[in-house]
């Protein structure tokens, strides 16, 4: 019955969205539409990677989370490299960090210390999570600090060999936590509830929902452009918040669901495993195919962006650490997430 | 007989405070007499507090430490603020906010290490209070980032809404370690000593020392403008410095008496307690205040005065977490706090 | 047998550098005789090390190989200091730092994580190591952030507080840890292996060794500069990682054999131990040279040098903090190493 309604609300807010984009001229109501289908079939999908996940164990159902989560942006940030928008691109890619270390992981610890006086998770994980973290922060950095003294080309050449340390980095980090030390990383609370549907069921749920997710998507960046003139925003604040909010759905809602069946150690997982896989693997990715494009984009951000991704760093490593989270901790995430989206607004 | 002399001095260092003050307008002697006396009268709070501290268990002891050594403290910034002194306001914050990480505590931490070999203390609290620094540093670190690209108007606001994100935080963290989690941040060790005088007695000193101090820490404020001019010290070292150590001078007594007794635990929350509530109250209360005032105070400190706080965090936070001291600890926060004064002497 | 062909290499390597030196004029052979040299007699320097380690416990064993390894380069920094090239002195210092903390002890971890899959060492050791690179950390910013504000002579007065703050800190480091908490940071790993020879040759063929490397190391130096040019290569590039590189060769075998042998307490100690040593002791050590030889040095380094050595600081602290290490953790510090190798070489 539960199922039934719930794909009902899926299949409505995706058929709304349909006829908005492809029947209708009006483009609040399109961004309106597709921004409510994303989060209903970012929910779906949700859903079906926690299935996936019950059969796969919560550390690679988390890397599916991760990875399904950011599928969607990377095409959407694929599209907007080809176009040339290099500023949004960045500010996607800063919007999504932030936004998985500190409003994803805040309401996620937030929510479940409502529930649970205190939650542990396997802080060995978040000691290895904090150093992958700290790369990405210094590879992020180093060439915001070298580019006043360096010209254009010699900044595109240190950009392509820090995206390439980036990606090896990051599929040497797969290798260690999949293969190598498999068993060291593992989460060691158990297993609770039943999956929504058999492994079989589950696995095509989890490619058509992220077909459907990435589809819509793409309309949603169609109308926003327009969305943002009518507001009066900055493409920056857009990108970094609006479109980072909508696209991240998906690990929202699946990380929020697990922290409050008190299984923190995989919405953990969710939240930071995605902020990494955007610093170590979306970003240089579209640094790479920019190059091969003919119109290469640079790894050098602003110091806006760098200021934003290394407080939340900070802030997310200094809380997870310990391998053990409360109510409060969701507070301090929150708060830096609000601070910093004000300072965004207002830039 | 020892509270006879106790109180013997205390009433002498009073009575010629006064008499300087208001008899005779030698502002060196004023200015000498006045920080003996807040000295003097800062050590009977810092009894009555310990008293206090007894009845009411070492962590609110230590937050009542931390309070009424920044009562007169939140006065004297009061007038400041409405003077317009804004420089010396944020001089004096950020010497509170260095002073109790690295002199407070180190005094602390290297006294009591020179007795005992290891000091041990709740390290689940130093974390807590590690994410909280964190927070405070990010929240004074963004709006000087984002200050170049922003009209002043926007800078206000800005320093508005992130001075009340600071005081929803640092209420909710009172409710936190107060009511949802007090069990969980108790310190393990015992209580000892016997406190001087009687629980009513003690409440009643508590309050007639914290009217004695801020009564004459305004007359210090008087005086100190003159004698700055006279050795030809800049406000900025003044107002870190100077007042900052006399100002501190209650926790200064307090942490270190219980360092010395074994009770670091008590020390370490009294000093970045302390720390933590000028941030997180003291400082966006004044801003708020001034908005009140019609004379609004952003919330932008200097380069300088962003480096000395960030760098006190960063070593306090290093020094703190595993939840034990020992003397060369102490060095370490006070040999970064000599070349922190160091640089602010030469400005 | 293994001995002997041993010490023909070293001494091959030193007579065709003695004669590449003495007997022709080819820069680039010189240059590359003596590099092969240094890192042969490295070698040597590091089995009698290793012995002489044996003989007095893995922890003064590692601070011996600390002392060792920068013997040379203080010889070295000396003469460049007496010739005014402080750029290359400071760009050096830079070098030797980085070096340790991300090349050598990203090596040792690297190579040791492939023999055994988790190395743990003494974790109290790496908290008090972290703690003392913050110190340094901020003592070496805290002269550039104060700079723009201050005339040259007050620069030099800093300089040299700052460089008497940090020999008093590292003389009582040592007192920490070699007299009052001797026991308390020692290993806990029991030694094995048997040393090459007994207690007295070893003292004798480690100083005969420092003694060789340290005439070989100036002989390098004089072929350098020729190469720098002929190469096109930057003097900062060459003195932060070729000169680097080569000079601390003596940790790297010392610390890379010790890793390889599951004794990687030992192996940390040398490389952060080695890092610690240059920064609190040999920097500060050369800017007090400078004032007694009338051309004062000061502690003012460049943007670049200070980003490199707070990013290695910063990621090989939350490497080393939880007291273990694996393949992977090495993988990391290498991959900041080339980044940072990188945006020098482009400088």
């Amino acid at each position: 019955m539960k199922q039934k309604l719930f794909f009902t609300l899926v299949g409505a807010s995706f058929a709304l969205a349909a006829y908005a984009h492809y029947g209708t001229d009006l483009d609040l109501f399109k961004f309106i539409t597709a921004s409510l289908a994303v989060v209903f079939l970012a929910a779906w999908l949700g859903k079906a990677t926690e299935s996936v996940a019950h059969y796969a164990g919560d550390r690679i159902g988390g890397f599916l989370n991760a990875t399904f989560g950011n599928a969607a942006e990377l095409i959407i940030a694929f599209f907007l490299v080809k176009s040339g928008y290099f500023d949004m691109v960045k500010a996607s890619i800063t919007g999504s960090i932030i936004g998985n270390m500190l409003l994803v992981l805040g309401l996620s610890v937030f929510l479940g210390g409502l529930i649970y006086k205190e939650q542990k998770f396997n802080s060995l994980l978040a000691g290895h999570n904090a150093s992958l973290m700290i790369l990405a922060v210094i590879a992020l950095f180093v060439p915001a600090v070298f580019m006043q003294q360096l010209p254009v080309a010699k900044i595109n050449t240190l950009s392509i060999v820090i995206a390439v340390i980036l990606i090896v980095a990051y599929v040497l980090w797969l290798i260690f936590s999949m293969v190598t030390h498999k068993d060291f990383l593992s989460d060691i609370e158990p297993h609770d509830g039943e999956p929504s549907w058999s492994k079989g069921v589950s696995i095509i749920m989890l490619l058509v929902a992220t077909f459907f997710v990435a589809l819509v998507s793409e309309w949603l960046v169609h109308s926003v452009e327009v969305v943002t003139k009518a507001f009066g925003w900055s493409e920056i604040f857009v990108g970094a918040f609006v479109i980072a909010i909508i696209g991240n759905a998906a690990e929202h809602s699946a990380a929020i669901l697990l922290a409050m069946k008190n299984r923190i150690g995989a919405a953990v997982e969710i939240a930071i495993g995605s902020s990494l896989q955007i610093a170590l693997f979306v970003a240089p990715t579209l640094v790479l195919i920019s190059w091969f494009l003919g119109q290469p984009m640079n790894i050098v951000f602003s110091p806006f962006e760098l200021a934003a991704i290394g407080a939340s760093a900070f802030i997310a490593i200094s809380i997870s650490r310990d391998g053990a989270t409360n109510w409060f901790e969701g507070v301090l995430l929150l708060a830096v997430y609000i601070i910093l989206g004000t300072a965004f607004f207002f830039v």
